[in-house]
């Protein structure tokens, strides 16, 4: 292979070349370039590039970059993604990365390679510095979802007769082992969580002041057995950098840090937003879904709204009769049940992120329901009165037919935000995600009830 | 007045009745009482309940709590219910409460009171004290969605030649005054930032060593006029715990921290759900909102929708003749445009949510549009096929007409999911809010030419 390969300076490479010039840099061994280019994949968000390389550039890169920036790479990749990077690399070289990467995304990138290859796993925790493969062995049975899953094991905790001084002293030593401190926990002999300090108030302490009396005793934790979501919503609630998690008998056992903590609101968000657009929750980055994917993920909640589609079928096939008669009535029902599904779909977005920030509970249903069908009769008023407007302009102008039209809007947009604000609260209620009554969801249920409505009051005043 | 009123220990209290039994607390003097209860409104987040208070049950309150809880409590409430809450509150007791509250906080609470009634802002920075008045009235000029509304101006700053041990005694002479610290910075004579040292680092690092060989200059500053959602990204990405930010002349003026960044980026959520539902964003939280306000933001799109579909009407107009002569045509129109708005919101909001973490970006546009419309086509396959086989059922079971019905699906999906993908994205590039592709609007345009296609198709397939 030649070194003189001619190659672009990494800043005027156009993105969809950078893999392009990876490879480059990779095959004329110029590790300078590569460095470069790296950083330009970090800048540029544009990390998944590395999926592409083959197990031999790989190796090459991690011998240009060495472990630690690998490692950052890595850790800021999806951990599936990541996961199959390293499976891609010799057991030695991904144990050098996992070390370079903190024990709680180093766990959980084992764990994704665990579920398909548990030998590898083997390998590479034999490769890794015990303590560190020991730290990863400790979490790796919590799951995913978890508290547990989400700790990390290094964390500083003192008794409470060490003074200030002795503690910053203590802090010193394991600097190097510790990525980051913002708190240091208070315990006692039974490793019973018994306060915490943060590191300011450590430091700007009077040095000879015993830790006990300066720490802070109002202190919150999660059992390793929890939810991530419950960790995340004290963390973000409270504003702490960091949430002790104790084991069942109440024994401190790791740390959940803040970054761990944004990924998860993130995630959340994201769920909830896919969720309310009527899919399942993808689970991974979008541009890693493969059009399989995200078949599967979106034929599930389609095929239940189908089906319960075929309902307005049947309707209308019982009312061919009036539609036979009335042919106008047919050119109504887009607009009609069009609106009463975007009024639902306002109100079940709205309840759905009120009720996942908290600013709605189930306590408050009424409050909710008074609110929401009186807006939505407000709602109702003037588009129905709109409606009527158009609806005289339509064949022969008939006022009975522009006032069953009209009608039909105002009932529907009253009926479409109360059952809108319900329904959530209800599931909430039921300790199931209210993101299942989906925009799709609440506009099938609203068109189906629309139709009946419709054509009952068409019946009435048109005397069919 | 009397001082026997029974009360019911806090314990008991049960929701509903909280605010009555801060009321008799108040009444009875109960001191003791009124303090447990605030600490359930705190617990049950419930400080809402704080506004329906009357000015001197609030002047009581504040008695017995004293500023620095009764901040706490303000601190955590939306900015806007704290500003109504102080105004009803004397100039004094107003001033203590800002006080004891941070400086960004305590601003954008006063931004909100300088709205409707300056006169009693300056009453009330007059009763501050001098110090943390000028703080206040820096702060102020700063719009409150820029990085310069959010700051804080309390962050420690040193000269590159100051030890690591006279930095710390430095601290701890500050301690008093500065709620918590992060991060040093490091600047020169002319304030411009040069590097950025964590307290962790400081502590941990030989006494004698000057911060501007501790310090990291790989540092991210935002400027004061920047948008704030520009701050919350850069600190999230990087898992900052606090952003420095800088005036036009690069001089360091303050920082963000890390509890402001979790409002915006909720505040950030919450708004793209809603817009993805179809409403403007609230900007209170729900329980606030009176449904004349729920109105104001949900008739907008609602009215721009409404009148789109009476294109949904126009077209129909258009195939009267058609409608007439085959009745059943309009019994398969709910079930065609809803299938065809249903994946079209899937696609919509999984979009949206991935444009805004920053998943997609606009130079990934070809990649979504062939992900996309693949997705849709296999959803068609098997939608079309199943609308196919019902159809066949209705009526006298015409297979031209199931055809048409069935191919009207197979389009539409992949349509759907196509047009679904790249408005968002085309957004996105017009540097405009994805969002306002809502789940309604794709709605409504699919219903549109849903029905041009399902009318012509029928046209074609059936000779008419």
């Amino acid at each position: 292979m030649s070194n003189t390969t001619e190659l672009t300076p990494a800043e005027e490479v156009v993105e969809t070349d950078l893999l392009e010039a990876i490879r480059a840099a990779i095959e004329a061994r110029d590790a300078d370039q590569a460095r470069l280019l790296a950083g330009r994949m970090l800048d540029d968000d544009a990390l998944e590039l590395l999926e592409d390389l083959s197990g031999r550039e790989l190796a090459h890169l991690f011998a240009f970059l060495g472990e630690d920036s690998l490692g950052v790479l890595l850790a800021r990749l999806d951990h599936r993604d990541a996961a199959g990077i390293l499976t891609r690399m010799s057991a030695t070289q991904a144990a050098d990365i996992l070390e370079s990467i903190g024990p709680d995304d180093a766990t959980d990138i084992v764990q994704v390679i665990n579920q398909s290859d548990p030998e590898s796993v083997e390998n590479i925790l034999v490769a890794m510095e015990p303590e560190e493969a020991a730290e990863i062995r400790e979490l790796l049975p919590y799951g995913e979802e978890t508290a547990g899953g989400l700790m990390t094991p290094e964390f500083v905790a003192v008794f409470p007769e060490m003074r200030a001084d002795e503690t910053v002293t203590a802090l010193r030593s394991v600097a190097d082992e510790i990525e980051s401190v913002q708190y240091v926990y208070v315990i006692d002999r039974n490793e019973q969580l018994l306060g915490v300090l943060s590191l300011h108030r450590l430091v700007l302490s009077a040095p000879q002041t015993p830790v006990g009396d300066l720490m802070s005793t109002d202190i919150w934790s999660v059992r390793a057995d929890e939810d991530q979501e419950v960790a995340a919503r004290i963390v973000t609630e409270r504003s702490l950098l960091a949430l002790p998690v104790v084991d069942d008998d109440g024994k401190l056992i790791g740390i959940i840090t803040r970054d761990d903590i944004d990924e998860i609101i993130e995630d959340e968000a994201t769920e909830d937003m896919e969720r309310l657009g009527g899919s399942n929750p993808l689970d991974v980055p979008y541009l890693r879904a493969s059009p399989i994917l995200l078949f599967r993920k979106r034929i599930v909640w389609l095929l239940v709204l189908f089906f319960a589609q075929f309902i307005t079928v049947s309707i209308q096939e019982g009312y061919e009769d009036l539609l036979a008669q009335v042919t106008l009535l047919a050119i109504f029902i887009p607009i009609l049940i069009g609106t009463g599904g975007n009024v639902g779909s306002q109100t079940v977005s709205t309840l759905i992120r009120a009720l996942a920030v908290g600013e709605v509970q189930t306590r408050h249903i009424l409050k909710v329901i008074g609110k929401e069908a009186l807006t939505g009769l407000l709602l109702g008023i003037v588009m129905g009165g709109l409606m009527f407007g158009r609806a005289l302009l339509v064949g022969d102008g008939s006022t009975d037919l522009a006032l069953v039209v009209g009608l039909t809007i105002l009932v529907l947009t009253t009926w479409a935000a109360t059952i809108g604000s319900v329904l959530p609260i209800i599931l909430s209620k039921l300790k199931m995600d209210p993101a299942v009554v989906s925009a799709p969801f609440i506009s099938s249920l609203v068109d189906g009830t629309g139709l009946i409505l419709y054509f009952t009051l068409a019946k009435y005043f048109l005397s069919l």
